[in-house]
């Protein structure tokens, strides 16, 4: 374990040859168009963007069954964002998940965005590019998409863009669960992207420029920057550590589960509506840290509430951290080894009739809450075929009984849809949707 | 420059072996103390955190004449935080001083933070490491002090804790400049504590142990978590792109640098306090950035405001980044190529008597700003010898002149005194001031 930490493992896989492909080539055009510039001082030589063709090698295949940035190992950082569509122009949207699509592709590969024109417009439009990850590789970048309910229909039940008919029951509102507190302002949103990479300067690149492309489309509601992976998506990846100091997601459904995936992850054919067949379901949850009153709790009930060792991350009962807990077991003094409110105890899937979910989740810490305390936490997202069937009996059970409510506040939520995966060049990511 | 990219170049140095240091042995007991478990499930097993004394390759020497950190190479990630003390008690004060700087001297050796006692308590303690890094290596992790005006004297002018005398002359409250929208909340501080480290788990984890160990002497005041490093240290890194997508930092002070150093960033003995000389004066500004006004505006604009090329670096007089610009150069037009009020001209140690910084800023995003906009930008860090001879007249001219101003908004602000290095296991922050 020492040679594969969380972190390094992925740091490890970014080769220092793709570093190339995002960088353009250098065309100095003499003389610049100097049209709105006499003002600003004049000509000025100018870099004219022009696109290299070189293969990045840890780019992360965009095009797929299934969307990229699910199953994919996961990576160390993370730029999650809610939009509001704010065009009433279903054709406007239409377009602009076009335009995503193709800039999703080419920032994947360690590419500009691009943007509604081609790469390298005149000297007075504005870059097609915002240039921060210029030098950047790819750095396994994925971009995901997912729709609201809120797309489907608005506050007043309208149908928005001629598809009401097309939303998932599964899609549900999720329930008030005790003790939430949600903010409207970290909740909800038309549409979402999770951009992931191994550089937190990939993926806020990515969000940018998307959000730069759908100007006047879509507005950014809330967006969230995270870190340090707090699950594990394939076997290759070690359990990462919560900002509790304990291993999470022991559990976790992992790329390798095979039939299981198909169970638990992707929406069947029959599941529901046909456009969403390969898709899957994202739930995602802001869940702010006390962290400085569970830095006061004792060791051993710091064990106690999550059923498990800190250091190994062994259940109560076993040694090693895959070891199957043991519920039934008792100790000397009769009672049960893990509590009956222990964390791993609500959240095992033999409580939930086998009911797992892909967690890929992040750390946050958003500066502090000028009470002397880090506004520090979980940004929870995780992956499922059916929310009403795995998060919501899950959350519904620790919601209840689970000691650690004590040391966590839920104060944001959204669920979306994900639309299977873009198939070829000519698809998009509305294209089973809208057709 | 295809084969090192700021990112990469950081990321590559942290050897797998040394992940092994943080790792403690677990030992299991069998049985806990389990005083007051009864209720949560009766005895568990723990695991006794024991220290490994493996050293650790990717960590920075903690002790030295200066303070690591500064002309360190500098690091991908930050965690900054700002403290006020809210003891009255001058012994509490310097107690916690030589407590953190133990913890730190741990930290950065990639071990556990360690507390009050020692490491590894009873059962009933709270635990004397968060252990959120237990798995993760030292991560090159600095971690440098500093103190704020406020620490030597109170609003009303009265000696806090004995030490109004030393207070340095040039750590004056820097002036209003125009355009400043700065907020108390986001500025000052006591204390301060840069954490840097090329993994953010690992500099997050060090600033949440120190507050831990503060608990009851010091408040957290403001922090903020940064990515990306915005200036280069040494030769050996590339200068990387601020979030306008422009190379910054050019003309940055870096290690190599020598009597230069000694001239425009360490505090010299005749300076001023001697309990200063070896040290430095840090200024911190929180600067957002307009992005979305700034990425659609053209890019021939974008170029002859920075007067430099975006995509090389290079002036707009020459063709490498490091060109010297020619500001005497004038166009076909007689207009001068880089206009008079251009970034590179106003900033230029030409232009200040030669004034020059370290600069050792990251990129934030903080999320969205509730209408529609990232609420990102640069948070600005840099040491120097005198603050009143360069920050203040740079950033004057600055304030002035600078287009860029259209573009940015200065909302936090501070200014510290950086003590000299630690020199040996008895020496602590604490010692020149404090004696």
């Amino acid at each position: 374990m020492a040679a594969q930490t969380p972190h390094q493992g992925d740091r490890s896989t970014v080769p220092a040859a793709a570093a190339v492909s995002r960088r353009r080539v250098l065309a100095a055009t003499g003389i610049a168009g100097v049209a709105g510039l006499a003002a600003a001082g004049g000509a000025v030589a100018r870099d004219a963007f022009a696109q290299d063709a070189a293969p990045a090698a840890d780019a992360v295949a965009f095009r797929g069954a299934h969307q990229a940035g699910i199953v994919t190992a996961a990576q160390d950082r993370l730029h999650f964002a809610a939009f509001d569509v704010v065009t009433r122009d279903r054709d406007h949207l239409v377009a602009l998940l076009r335009q995503w699509t193709a800039a999703a592709a080419r920032m994947t590969a360690g590419q500009a965005a691009g943007g509604s024109g081609a790469v390298g417009g005149p000297a007075q439009a504005p870059p097609e590019d915002t240039g921060e990850a210029l030098d950047l590789p790819p750095a396994q970048l994925t971009l995901t998409v997912g729709f609201g309910a809120s797309l489907f229909r608005d506050a007043a039940g309208r149908d928005r863009f001629g598809i009401a008919a097309h939303l998932p029951p599964a899609l549900a509102p999720l329930p008030h669960f005790p003790g939430d507190q949600l903010r409207p302002e970290l909740s909800g949103g038309d549409l979402c992207v999770q951009a992931c990479a191994n550089d937190p300067q990939v993926a806020v690149h990515a969000i940018r420029n998307l959000a730069r492309i759908g100007f006047g489309t879509v507005s950014l509601r809330w967006s969230q920057l995270g870190f340090g992976r707090t699950s594990a998506t394939t076997r290759a990846q070690s359990t990462p550590r919560n900002l509790m100091g304990f291993k999470d997601g022991t559990a976790n459904l992992r790329a390798e589960d095979g039939a299981l995936l198909e169970e638990q992850l992707w929406v069947q054919p029959g599941d529901g509506p046909q456009w969403l067949a390969g898709g899957t379901y994202l739930v995602s949850r802001k869940i702010k840290m006390l962290v400085e009153t569970w830095d006061r709790t004792s060791l051993a009930e710091q064990e106690a509430i999550f059923g498990r060792t800190k250091g190994s991350g062994a259940p109560l009962t076993g040694r090693d951290e895959f070891d199957r807990p043991d519920f039934a077991a008792t100790g000397a003094d009769g009672r049960p080894v893990i509590a009956p409110e222990a964390h791993v105890r609500l959240a095992h899937p033999d409580q939930h009739g086998g009911a797992r979910m892909l967690r890929r989740g992040y750390h946050f810490v958003d500066g502090s809450d000028g009470l002397g305390r880090m506004d520090a936490g979980l940004f929870f997202l995780a992956f499922q075929r059916d929310p009403r069937r795995q998060f919501v009996p899950v959350q519904r059970a620790l919601a209840r009984s689970d000691v650690l409510n004590e040391y966590i506040r839920h104060v944001g939520s959204a669920v979306f849809a994900c639309p299977p995966g873009v198939r070829d060049a000519g698809d998009h990511w509305g294209r089973t949707l809208f057709g």
